[in-house]
């Protein structure tokens, strides 16, 4: 896993969700796809999809449940988890994670 | 004023100071230089100075007093403060400012 992207843009004003509790940048790649780089503070929150996303975890751990299954997933650095389109999960963050989006 | 920098490197880690309030990730440029884009959520926070740095607004607006300085000064987006090196600044977040420390 690389920690960090090259030969990219990145958009200087920042995303911030749910009080701050999740602050992203917006990075674009030469072949015009976007991602969000981002952390989220410790907090219980349900984020909504529009596209599917894959939430790539960079350091820290969090617990995820996705819309319509039962079990929580733990997520540490290292892992990821796909997320439907038009949907949602609940996340409960245990210890700060930096994470990167992608969206499609 | 760019809304975005081109071509440049960015870290997957975020940094999050004050527990949170100020979230910024490091992006390097060609040239080897480094600059922080950051955000810094309502609050009143001292920030110390290793070397000197040109603070960038690029949205929001807070009240900065510098070390040794009686007055506070207001900066929105479009405007831009220097603090000498091994210094500090008080800041009182009025609504959250989207930054971009540029430093040396």
């Amino acid at each position: 896993m690389t920690t960090q992207f090259d030969n990219v843009t990145v958009l200087k004003k920042g995303n911030v969700y749910f009080d701050g509790k999740c602050v992203s940048h917006t990075v674009i790649f030469a072949d015009g796809t976007k991602k969000t780089l981002g952390v989220i503070l410790p907090s219980s929150l349900t984020f909504n999809t529009g596209a599917p996303e894959i939430m790539e975890i960079n350091g820290g751990s969090c617990n995820v449940r996705l819309k319509g299954e039962d079990a929580w997933k733990t997520y540490a650095a290292g892992t990821s988890f796909n997320v439907p389109g038009d949907s949602s999960f609940e996340i409960e963050v245990t210890e700060t994670v930096d994470y990167v989006c992608h969206f499609g």
